[in-house]
């Protein structure tokens, strides 16, 4: 029921979720090879997949047998592109400190200047 | 219980939610001014308030009658931090793609010089 992108937050509310993303980064996995570092069931592992499957974050392979997990990144794009609005409170306030830091060194070569001519 | 970061994925997985904040970045409102766009109670927006502060999304004034609610961005900036360790993917295919253009307009002047030459 709930839009793409609220249901792509809500599967990424998750920490073992962002783990398996984070392993899947790294290339393809079988649920087997998903479940090793994690101190969890293979179907608890499985209903993780399930819920990153439907919010489009994972897409699974078709052999029965193993059925290796795979990386979606549009999902985390149209995230990216919903965050790209605020981002320039942030890079404005960057912006900011880098512009203070400039007027500090300035300020300082004035005082520099003056010594200098003294 | 949650980490801070799922509490803020989880916050963000609403349309509702996300409405609020889009407003906040604008300025500072009242509850009252928040709930006017949205067909839902002010009993209704104070929830979606209670989540948002309590992930840390927004802040909330003082005086009792008012209380104006305040975007703070710290949070949605640790959404963006741990998204870029995703970025270089459609970065990446972003480039390659400016490559293939690069190749394709290459290949035209290649026939073009070839045509001129004939």
């Amino acid at each position: 029921m709930s839009d793409p992108l609220s249901a792509t937050l809500s599967a990424l509310a998750d920490p073992t979720r962002r783990a398996i993303l984070a392993r899947l980064s790294l290339g393809d996995a079988t649920v087997n090879e998903l479940a090793e570092p994690f101190e969890i069931s293979l179907p608890a592992v499985s209903r993780h997949l399930k819920v990153l499957e439907s919010a489009g974050l994972i897409s699974r392979g078709r052999e029965a047998q193993w059925r290796p997990c795979k990386l979606k990144v549009q999902s985390l794009k149209a995230v990216d592109d919903w965050l790209s609005v605020y981002r320039r409170f942030w890079e404005e306030s960057f912006d900011r400190m880098g512009a203070y830091i400039d007027e500090l060194k300035h300020g300082e070569d004035d005082e520099r200047a003056k010594k200098n001519r003294r």
